[in-house]
Order: C-alpha cells, then sequence, then structure tokens
C-alpha cells in the first residue's frame, strides 16, 4: 500500500518539475545543418556516453613528417559531446626536433601543459612584443586568442603536451601553410610579407604551393 | 493626386529602408534541428501574438506529491516566443510544509519574488558558504548561476512565487532526484557522496532509483 | 584520538580542493569604478545574505501620476547582488486606467506575468509588425529586446505584474519621455518624427521638455 | 626522388595537423532553418569568393521619398558572408533636407562616419539625455545599441555617410514607421505616446497606417 | 644613408599603424578591483612572460587526506595570465581509492584527459539521466557546464588526470562539503534532501559542519 | 495651478518610473583599471557628446613609408564612447602601390569598403583556403576574425577605404612586424617559419627586429 502511493507520489512529482525540453549539452550531429553556434543537436533521446567520451587521444600522432611533429583534436564532431559547450583539446606530440610552426587560433585561447620533454613556446602580442617561456614536465603556459604562436622541441628525447581551448571549434591557421601550401600568388605573397621571390618560390615547392 | 504622390513615397520609402530578413526573435519550431543556441526558427511569416504568450502560469502546479510542491516552466519550447532571447519564468507552489530540494540551474541566474506566504531560501557558495534568508510577500533574492539552492515554505499556508532566468533555456537539476531516482550504482552514490549503503538505498527506494 | 584524525583530514583535504578565489557573484559596489560588465564586485568576506535579498518590490509603486502607473526596479545597485548575473525584476503597478508608455529595454528581453487585473500589452518588431495580447491573471507574454512595447491597465481595477530581464542592467527608455521631457530641440523632434509643431510644443509643455 | 619524400611528407603532414572541420565562418544559406544565432551555413565546399564580397553599397539609395534619404544594408543574408560574424555596414543617403527619423537598432550598436556633406545627428540615452553633433566629412560618431537615434542632413548639398554595426543581424525599428504605419489601433498610439488623436490620424494617413 | 632612410620609414611606419592600447590579455592584478568579467588587468608595461606561465600544475597533490584525492586549479588569480581568456585547467591526482566527490563548475564545461592510471567518471544531465565511462590512459571526457560529476581511482595504481575548462574562472561546488561541511542548519539539510537526521549529523561530525 | 499640477505629477512620475543607474554606455576613462571587458567607465554625470564622436578619421594618415600606406583606427580609449560597445572603424590610406602587409585582428571580423581607387584583397581560412577580391569604388568584402588577410592598392592612383570592427579593441598583429621587428631570435623565427637565416636576417634589417 505504502508502496503504491510512493509511486504515485513519483509519478505526480516527476509530471510537476520535469521539464519536458533541455538544453544541457547539444551532441553534434554532423549530418544537420550547421550555424554560427555551432552543429546541429543530435537527438537527445539517441544520446550514449559514447558522446561523451573521445579516445583519439590516446595514441601518439605520427611525427614522421617535415615538421617531426602532430597535432591531434579532440574537437566537434569527432569528438561529439564538446559541441556549442566552449571547451576542447588536443594532443602535441614533438619527436627530438619537431616543431609546431608559427600558428594562430581565431576563435579560442589556449593553456598548454607539458606531460613530457622540454618545450620552448612563445606567442607575439599585437604590441609586437615576445613572450618566451622554457617549459619542463608539468608546467603550464597560456596563448592569447588570435596570436601567433609556436611550440618547439628543445629537449633530447621527444616531447608530448596537452592543449586545452576556450571553444569546441577553435581553428587553426599554421603560417608557412598558410603562405606557401595554397594558391596564393607568389606576388601577393611577397608584397604583403616583404619575403623575397627567391624564398616564397623556394617554401612553395617545399610545401605544396602552386602559383 | 496627393494621396497617390503619398502613396508613391510610401512605396519608395519602403524599398528604401525596409531590411528583408532580421532577427529581432526565433520563435521556436520545435520540429526543426536544434543548435547549440537554442532551438530553430519558426518561419516569420506564420508567426502569431500567440507565440509571445504563454497561460500555463495561470494555473496552480499540483502539490500532492512528496515535496507538497509544484515547478511550472515558462521555457521554450512551450513558450516558445522566448527562445534564444535570454529569459524565462516559472512559477513554484509550495503547499503548507513544501519544499523544492536542493537543485541547481545550470545555464542560468534566478531572481525570485515571493507572491503568497513565507519562503525559507538560501544557496551555497562555490567558496562553501551559506546564504539564507526568510522571505515574505513581494521580497525578492537572486541565487547565482549553477549555484546549490533551495525553497522552503516556512509559513502557515500554501506559498507562491515567480521566479526569473537568465536563459531560454535555464535547465534544472534536482540533487535528490540526481542521486537517488535513477540507474547510478548505489556504491557508486555512496562512494561520491560518504551517505550511507542504507541510506543510498532507503532512499533509492522511495525515489524510485534502481541500481 | 579518530576525531583528531579527521580534523588532520579535513584542514589538507581544504588546502588541497578548495579554490583560493572564485567568481561565483559579483556583488555589486557602487562606490567602485564601473566596466562594461557592470559594477565592481564588494570585497566578499563583507557580502552577507542582505546582498542577495531585496525588499523594493514589496510595496506599491505611487500611481498618483500622470500615467498612473509606477514602474520599481529590482536592478543593480539597488539590489546588487544581481549585477553581472544576466537577470533582474521589476514591479509594474497600473491604478486604473494606468498605462507604461511605450518604451524599449536597450539592454535586454522580457518576460512579464499578470498578478493582478488584466492588462493589455503590445509590441512592435523591426518588420513593423504589431503583436497584442490581452493578458488576463497568471498569463505572461515575451517582449524581445529593443523593440518598443507598451502594457496598458484594460481592466477596471488596478492591475499588478512582475517582470523579468535578461541583465541586471536592461535600461528603460519611455517613448514620450525621450521626445518631450528633455531639450532636443522642438525642431528636431519634428524633422525626426514627422509630429506637428504645435503637438511638440504641446506636449513639451505637458512633460517638462525644453527647446 | 627528393620530390617524392617532400610528396609523402607533406602528405602525411596534412593528416597530422589539418583539422577535418572548423567553422572559421558560416555563409549564410537562407534555405535552411534559422537558429537564435544566425542563418544556417552554405555548404563549407560550395563557398566562394563571391560570398564574402558585396556590391550593393556601390550605388546610391533612391531619396526621391518621403525622407529624402535611403539606408542600404549590407547585412545577412544579402551579404552572406557576414552571418554570426557580429560585425556588418550600412550606407546612408541624405538628399538637401533629408533625415532618417529617429530609429533604434535593437540588436547592435553603430558607429558612422561622413563621406561626403554634413550631417547632424545625435541620440537619446535611458537617463533621458540628448547627445548631438554636427559632424563634417571624416567625422565618426557612436550610437549605443537600443537608443533612439538620429541622422539629418544640415549641410546644403546631399551627404553620404557609411555606418558599421557590431552584429550582422542589428536589426532597424523606425519610429514613425513604428507609430503609423502599422495596424496598431489609434487608441493604443494616443493612450501610450500621449500625441493627439488628430496627430495620429493625420500621420498614419500620410505614412499607410490603418484603423 | 640607406639605413638612415630605413630608420625614418620605419619610425614614420609605427606611428601611421601601431594601436597605441590593446587588450590581447588582461592578466590578473589580484590587488585592484573585480568587475563580473574577471580580475583587473595589470600595467602592460609590467606584463613579463612569467605572468603567462604557471609551474603549480607540476607537483603532485598531497592525496593524504579522506577522498584520497587532491584538484590543482591553475586558474586566475595563481595563473594570472589567463584572466578574462575564457580558458583554464587544474590537475586530478587520486591515490589509490581516491575520488574527487559529486561536485559540479557552475562556470564552465570540462574536457578531462587521463595521463595514468584508469578512471571512472560520470555526470548526470538535467533529464536525470547517468553518463558513466571507465577511462584509460589518454582517454578523454567532457562534463557538460553546470551538471553534477564525479572521477573515482577504478585502477589498482594512482591515476593522475588533467582538465580543461572554457573559463578562467569556472567555480567548484563540492556536493558533500556543500551539504555536511558548512553551518546549513541539519534541518534545511534533511528537509532539502530528505537524508535522515542521522545520517546528516553523522556527515557533518566527519566533514566538520556545524548546525 | 494646472501647471503646478503638471509639476507635480511629473516629478512623482520621475520618481516613480525613472531607474537610478543605468548602463547604456560605458565611456572609457584610460586612467582607471581595465577590465576584461574593457576599460573603466567615466562618471557619467562628466560625459558629454564629444566623448561619442571622434575627428581622427578625417584626416589622410601619412603614407610616407616602407608601405605607403596608414591605418588610422577609431577605437577605444582614443574614441572613449565605443568602449564595450562592441563595433568600431579604421581608415585605411593606400598610396600607388601602397600594401596593408598580411594582418590579422584577434579579436573581432571586420568589413571593409572602399570610398576611393581599387584594392586586391584577400584571406586565407583555416582549411588554408584563399578568397581574393577585387574591390571597386563602394564594394565592400568580409574578413573573419583571427584569419590572416591583406589590402593592396592594385589601381593607379590612391585608394581610401573604411573598415568596420565587431569589437572595440579588435587588436592588429602585422605578420612581417610580428616576425621581423621585434627581438624573436632568429633561429626561432626560422625554425618556426621555414624561412632562411639569410631572408630573416635581413628583413630583421629592414624593420628594424634585433636578435
Amino acid at each position: 500500500m505504502k508502496i503504491i502511493i510512493h509511486i504515485f507520489f513519483i509519478l505526480s512529482l516527476v509530471s510537476s518539475i520535469s521539464f519536458a525540453s533541455v538544453q544541457d549539452f547539444c551532441v553534434a550531429d554532423p549530418k544537420g545543418p550547421q550555424s554560427p553556434s555551432g552543429y546541429s543537436c543530435k537527438n537527445p533521446d539517441q544520446v550514449t556516453e559514447n558522446d561523451f567520451a573521445f579516445s583519439g587521444l590516446a595514441k601518439s600522432g605520427n611525427t614522421s613528417n617535415l615538421i617531426k611533429a602532430a597535432v591531434t583534436p579532440a574537437f566537434a564532431p569527432a569528438f561529439a559531446g564538446t559541441n556549442g559547450l566552449g571547451v576542447s583539446m588536443a594532443r602535441l606530440d614533438l619527436a627530438g626536433g619537431g616543431v609546431i610552426p608559427l600558428h594562430t587560433h581565431p576563435g579560442a585561447s589556449e593553456v598548454l601543459v607539458v606531460i613530457q620533454g622540454t618545450i620552448c613556446a612563445g606567442f607575439i602580442s599585437s604590441a609586437n612584443k615576445v613572450y618566451l617561456k622554457t617549459l619542463q614536465r608539468g608546467d603550464s603556459m597560456v596563448f592569447p586568442q588570435g596570436l601567433l604562436h609556436f611550440q618547439l622541441n628543445s629537449g633530447k628525447g621527444p616531447a608530448l603536451a596537452f592543449v586545452a581551448f576556450g571553444s569546441s571549434s577553435p581553428g587553426l591557421q599554421i603560417l608557412p601553410f598558410a603562405l606557401f601550401a595554397n594558391d596564393l600568388p607568389s606576388e601577393l605573397v611577397e608584397a604583403t610579407t616583404f619575403l623575397s621571390d627567391e624564398q616564397v618560390r623556394k617554401l612553395k615547392g617545399v610545401l605544396g604551393g602552386t602559383d
């Protein structure tokens, strides 16, 4: 009898104070339309714990490349649960001599923490001032939104870092690729950077840019 | 003649300074895709005054339940016109001895105003400090976003309050339900709250939680 | 002995996971400098429960005036605890025949709920469309940010409403006062509204405007 | 041989540090659903340089109308690339004696710069204070969000200005049109503005209002 | 001669396109007044690279306590450079059997990445649904803003994780401390949680709460 | 007699519905502390119409420099009234052959409108795609926040443009200056851009960088 009353109470309670629709989160549905605020939301009934977890940061990125480094992002839509929540992460692997070239994140500031090795990192402000630090294991550094910055393995062995972003879509613009790895005409690169024609053509060759 | 000129002027005026598409509001269309910023917008041509009005707060909530209280929300999509406008309301009915248990709104701060009766309300800060007030008719109190708070009828008769939220989707997480009215395993509840197994199992029984 | 260990554990616990400084709230300190985000924060050590409560909405506003109505705000800094929390309220008293003239809130959308009486309310969109409703006790209506709207007692007795804003500083610009109760030259009022000189001068006289 | 290695490196580099999906921009797709944050995003693969350019501001607006003025907007969706980017522009043409009547932008603040002629501009604050300036070629003025303001050609020849908005959907509510060019009943206009019935009916006639 | 011309050009260049004052960042000055947007900014002339770096995450937190766990924050003002930049981090150390009890961050969502060990983590939504995952080294999980969540060492040895927040002031409210480690009267705890008097008094004793 | 009553009514009206303190605007007080949201607000009683106007855009910038171009900003605090209002402008003067080198605005998107001459403008996306347009008088173009872009006089005579930003502090980072006009060590420039030592040293010489 008491149990029946409890069930009655609970049911009436649920109907009294549950909110029919809430937006605690908006798991990315990459097939729906995007908006300025991010991806469409997956149907909440189909959301599972797996949408909030991501295993892509577990494996070292492949550093057998020109920069001896790799960036592995944990962003929407791959990490679907971060969509619209204003935070995401990425993994940086730097082999010996590896470097993440000068780059910006147009959409977020970044905090880096060193897990292994030694990293020389820096950024340049709008006032054209340079802020440089050599970071050991456990050290962290913040890079303000939209400013040019870099990370360079300045130790002997490989280095590993995790970085946090204040957006689920921070973006990434890598300077030498922006300059030399697309079809931006050489003469425009030269006129807008003061670099020599020889330098521009050489790096276009290395990085795959066309003219 | 003068009238014809007026019409001509007005028509040319309209074509000169009307803006073809504006976004003063975005009435919720619950059938469209959702985004992190809220529900899709109903076609503006089909929006009427009824989308901006809501009668759901007029009736007392049913307080014949365990907590002798009811929360009646006026949020999107039920109150479709609030979608994306950064404000919403709810109605609190507290019968004698009624209580809105400890809860948080993850998405908004709240202001409460007492319409009838006496309400003891309080919140706990991140610094673990308690702010308690006994509120009479006409008194108001603010509860900062995301902090645990409660409202309790501390008078003799029924109490009524209206609350304002700084979001059209403030969310609502009621503590005893979050702990005891779902399938969160008892051992995890116990490990993460220090509550005894006996206490947890008893309240799971009362509130309908499974193990 | 056990107690001593507990105390030791608790102290070490506090030093391990308390956060030295948090910003759950920022109670307005009207004597400090203001910023675009609001008032300076009162020293957290001096914040009490009274900063989060406000009794100013308890009393009817004085409606013995030209509009037979009164707006009583519960904003920062009077309601200090709302500063920066993105929500506030106000009380509307409308005696028989009372009206809150056409006005806008530049900084927030508004939701109104009728507590007593009958209120005819409406707003005008950027697309120049009118949305009108007659609201009874318990009915609510939303007015999108920055749009002209009004509330008018259309019942027989007095009317009372509470309104919620999605900002602690919504602002208030009352149209007839903006036009006729300051030193905006009559010729500019006329040129920018198409009103007649006679009309403008008459209302400047009524509302205290100078030329 | 060296070239092949380069290509190998570049490919592996691209797979290591390109981000599969980014949201640098969200070009408006007016056929998709809208959200509170703006228009749906066009498929990035179909975005071209033309989505980021707009020629609609090149031509003078037609000032052969009642106000001898024209506002030409460069907003989303016409200027599709601005969608969600928090900035847009418009062009103001004022023939001799032309005026942009008192108006508000509910969704953004505005900065105006005079390109040609002399413009008398002003706004009215929530505190009911008037800020007036006569602006010459090259002078600029800022109008805070949601406040009534106007621009009036106070020189001899035509005037031209460009205005910037801090939103891609600032909205525009022109006061005399909001009052007199729709179906807002005359008695409500009168009750909420203190204007005379004669004045209201006359301007409804001029501007096309009904009722 | 050529050098002199260069210097002349550079100086005139600097005066032409440098911006006298910018706000790329706002390093926290804990002695200045706070605002709803964060701490006051340190004088930019006194900002050095050390303001953007933080070594506090390098050392393990002390886990010799009741929860066998420690949270080490990297927030403003300790990590001064993060102030206002919308991102921060923290370090979680969990000894064998350690647990971060149920808690919320009122001001930000969180992404966690496991560096060492095995962590069982979960959160509860506003819809009262539980999302649980067991995370191994390199796995990450996102916890939406303001929702109750926990982390528990479910492996054999110690566990280490770093967490990212989408705010420089995420806040932290730990549930058992909010309930049992302050002066919230036992009867109010009981009435608002359904816990027994015995349970509440016992945990108040353990955690240092007074009545 | 009637006048006296009016005055009485008006006074009581003012006390009933004026809001004691509002934040329509926050004119920059450069002597007060700054916050993440901008400059401190000038005392409202000392604000005049001159705080909302700015004449600095009226004069051509000095283009007798290396880039044959000048950027004249209309930002806070020089244009004090824009502080915190989310919009600002700047003037671009490009003599024949003039160029605004590749640069970013970390804090805002930009819309440009050509007033005189012909400008070739372009930006590069995070996906490394180039968007180029040649703009004639009256043409406008939008540059999304934080992305590298440039403007180049591609006509015969001088060119003039005005640009709008969606922030009162957009910031400006000019690429060749960030690389070559400060004390960022040459070896770091080279390692993070792939430029040759010869190229870096040469441009450091031209632009005033030290090593």
